[in-house]
């Protein structure tokens, strides 16, 4: 199985001009197989997934790694609400940047070709372990096993081969090398040679969030390794099980190319003693990919502003519904979007404005308590039966989101505002102890943006009373520009009103996705089509991917050198 | 004379074509005029540039902009010492950031092919002006005739094209629209059709610096404008007459095609009441474009963290000597580069790292006091003439750099070093009373790094007695990668330490131009073939120009919405 950087970068080049072709079309692509059908994978592998899986629980996870001083690991599993019981190395950051610096000057005398060739390697690697890392994703995050399957497998390995396409494209705008030649006056022609060397910038270290631990850290790993920068991946204290398999699958690539395997490395903590601050103002971090609340992200950003930052908090996203053609799919791809994971997405609508004035539809109008009704009673249908509150809703990644929703419960009625649906655990059939919760839908006028401002992580939807729907347009916009949104909606069967709403949203630094209905998940994020987070609000200062988000993660040295006179061109 | 923008568009389109191929092949190639010879422009044009830049003395400068809220100007020639007496608007920061917003919206609804017209049609504006703005810079920046006219006029430009290309290849990079179509199982195909619109960071401040006031400013405000930024220049204040004349010029272009001209606007002050941080500081500004002392741009970095921030500061250039092929070559070249514009350069070289173990060169050595004569000679030969001294070494910029001649000699000479060959004014033929100073040049010991660690910004030389070509290379790396180096330099007919120095400079971050000689300006930075900057030591965080420089100036905000089923692809 062992295979060189120079063989890998020729069995993976086909696929890298498609990932190159693929973020120019935007076209749908990948190489990964998102379905976990046993069709596909053989009748043995979902189940062998599951065996593996559970073989981990109430052991030490083995990761030979430098530093390791100890161990740590306390995650829970959202489904079970029991201890996962696996120890992972407690890291000293000091050896972890020592051994990725190590292991960057060898990494960088590969070329960018055989960096790529490696990280698809890395990458099919990482998909053949897509059962064990589902429920792996599901014990931690809480997602359903279908969106573990592929949103923490296919799906983020696309994002991740997205990631590398935009790095090596990068790189590839600067040539290796280049004559010049040039008529000085008097001295006449001369001639120089002139080389480019590629250079990284350092250690990055990636802090993964809860919910999604490797959608957004795949990206900013294989940015990272295309670029030449070695990989401290901290996850979340409840979600280390998937990195950690990522993490020693990676490892286990590069020890096969004959690479040293500390240009990718864990540093797991606990809730009780964080090790995250420590690892992002080590003096040897020279990058952070950030993915987690907006709070800590505001604070790295102001904070660790001497390093490069690039970070995906949260949106507070908003919906803005004007007209209708189809109703019933609209309503429908929204009650989907609203119960989706529990709405613990950063895509998640949250707050539905909705015009006092009415919403056409049907050559009729609703009012404001029909338009409430209807979407309440998809949610409520949508959730009536477990088994397809499981698939939908799955798990409560954290025990702070039913806080929350109580916390949204007591105030909204406090001010004032009234609950439609009231929010509830389903019992979920194949874990009685899963820790569930349907969504709440509650209404509230818009002047209540006390209530409704910001994000609750949690499956909570505030429909708003708005005057009119420039008024939800504007209140709309004007969150996603203060606040912070990454994917905002918009319902409307009007083009001139769509066209308005393009233009307002653009102002305000917001991606608008439109009258998506039933067909798909109303917040699915594409990699090579669908620029994810757009850099200009609060919820993050970085897409995931654009030349952006690789361009400043290497830099170039140059040498220059007179060429003798009289010599060949 | 007025032509739209959609018609600057094929016009210049050739020439954007020209500029992202020389960009590609690093090969020389210009669009403007770099010599002064009235053959090429007319035996008037000189003439009439120096009578234009007089008729503007002692005069206001008449620029119509907004918020002028009274007169500031207090330049003093450094060829004449004495006033300019030029009076330009003093500027209300918070109207130019509101007019320059203003003039945001209009000027992105251009393409970018629209906006490459406008501002190649600017920089062909700007080339007319070549000799009047070569008399503003003389007699504020305090270089030599033909250096203002061209490093100030074409080889400036030349770089504002360079930028302009390559944020035209990164926008190009984003397509407008596409079609997506993916599979969702049981609901079947579902098609996106999906568009892309770029957005603008917000109002860019230029910073500019006072002995190259255009030579980084048109990068920057063409990076700018491209990616749809206004940008408010603030030129030293012993620097503005080129900044204003080149701002008036632009702003003329943008009104001939029909533009709001508010995209590009001056802030002049002085220093006794500068207004350059309450802009950096302004809530409105979005992105910083510096060019200056690292001390300042180091309080930039840490203070303005929350805006874009591209910092070229200065560099504590060093020569690493081993050994010559050509020895008068390169001695002449060295002595070139350390002599010309009085090192007021932040390519000029400092530090000259001789070994004492001597230095090979025609099949003999020369030991450290036989190197160090040679370079004295070199430098004392070209300022023995009066007229040689005033083409090449031109006058002083600041009264502050005599200063820092005074302290060096004082220092060396308190330490135990030798003062080789002293500095003094020499006596310019055309301006008896010019600020004048030739080269000082210092022996010290490798351990006296408290006399030559830092950039001294006045002419002066330190030859530095290292223990061997080993130990010299390694200290000058030290010095590049802890106190920054933009430009550094290497002497030797060894392969295989030109090698080792190669893998040592890349390292440390810095570029290495290797036995560059006397037929060209050793310290020449060629637009879209030399990378200016690494941007991985002190001496800045940006190179002009790479992607990286432009990537983020904007952002991608998406749209995305079903086509309806059965619509044709």
């Amino acid at each position: 199985m062992t295979a060189l950087p120079h063989e890998l970068s020729r069995r993976h080049a086909p696929r890298l001009q498609a990932a190159l072709h693929a973020c120019a079309t935007r076209e749908q692509w990948s190489p990964f197989r998102e379905s976990p059908s046993s069709k596909i994978h053989g009748e043995a592998a979902p189940a062998d997934g599951k065996a593996r899986f559970e073989a981990m629980l109430g052991r030490p996870f083995e990761l030979d790694q430098p530093g390791t001083i100890g161990s740590v690991g306390h995650e829970i599993s959202p489904y079970t609400q029991e201890k996962l019981g696996i120890a992972y190395p407690k890291s000293d950051p000091d050896a972890l940047f020592a051994a990725a610096r190590d292991a960057m000057t060898p990494w960088n005398r590969l070329s960018p070709e055989e960096r790529a060739g490696v990280c698809f390697e890395m990458a099919f690697a990482l998909e053949e372990q897509a059962f064990v890392n589902a429920h792996a994703t599901m014990h931690t995050a809480g997602q359903a096993y279908l969106m573990a399957f592929s949103g923490s497998g296919a799906n983020a390995l696309d994002r991740g081969v997205e990631a590398l396409a935009y790095a090596y494209k990068a790189m590839a705008d600067v040539p290796r090398e280049a004559e010049w030649e040039k008529d000085f006056g008097h001295t006449g022609r001369v001639r120089l040679k002139k080389s480019y060397r590629l250079r990284p910038r350092g250690v990055a270290v990636v802090v993964c969030c809860a919910t999604f631990p490797l959608w957004n850290a795949y990206p900013a790993v294989f940015a990272n390794l295309m670029t030449g920068n070695g990989a401290i991946l901290k996850p979340h204290p409840n979600g280390i099980l998937p990195v950690a398999l990522a993490v020693k699958r990676m490892r286990e690539v590069l020890v096969c190319a004959g690479l040293d395997p500390n240009m990718v490395l864990l540093a797991a903590d606990e809730r009780e003693a964080p090790v995250t601050i420590d690892l992002l103002r080590h003096q040897a971090c020279a990058i952070i990919d950030y993915t987690g609340s907006q709070r800590f992200g505001a604070w790295i950003e102001e904070h660790c502003a001497d390093r490069l930052v690039y970070t995906e908090t949260a949106g507070c996203n908003g919906v803005v519904v004007d007209s209708f053609d189809d109703i019933d799919a609209c309503i429908g791809g929204l009650a989907n979007g609203l119960c989706g994971f529990s709405a613990q997405m950063c895509t998640s609508p949250q707050n539905i404005h909705i015009p006092a004035t009415g919403v056409r539809a049907q050559g009729g109008a609703l009012d404001f308590g029909a338009m409430a009704a209807r979407i309440t009673a998809a949610i409520a249908e949508r959730t009536a039966d477990p088994a397809r509150a499981a698939g939908l809703c799955a798990a409560m990644q954290a025990e702070q989101s039913l806080d929350l929703i109580a916390d949204v419960r007591a105030r909204v009625l406090a001010s004032g505002g009234e609950v439609l649906l009231d929010s509830r655990p389903y019992a979920h059939p194949d874990f009685p102890d899963a820790r569930t919760a349907t969504p709440l839908v509650v209404a509230v006028d818009a002047d209540r943006i006390d209530l409704y401002g910001e994000e609750v992580f949690a499956p909570v939807c505030f429909l708003i009373r708005e005057a009119s729907r420039e008024a939800a347009l504007e209140n709309a916009a004007r969150i996603a520009r203060e606040r912070g949104a990454i994917s905002s909606y918009l319902y409307s069967a009007d083009r001139d009103f769509i066209a308005q709403a393009q233009d307002r949203f653009a102002e305000a630094g917001a991606s608008l996705w439109i009258n998506m209905d039933d067909r798909m998940p109303i917040n699915f994020a594409a990699a090579y089509s669908d620029y994810h987070v757009t850099g200009l609000n609060p919820a993050g200062n970085a897409c995931l991917a654009d030349l952006a988000f690789v361009a400043n993660r290497f830099r170039i040295v140059q040498f220059r050198e007179p060429v003798p006179a009289g010599s060949a061109a």
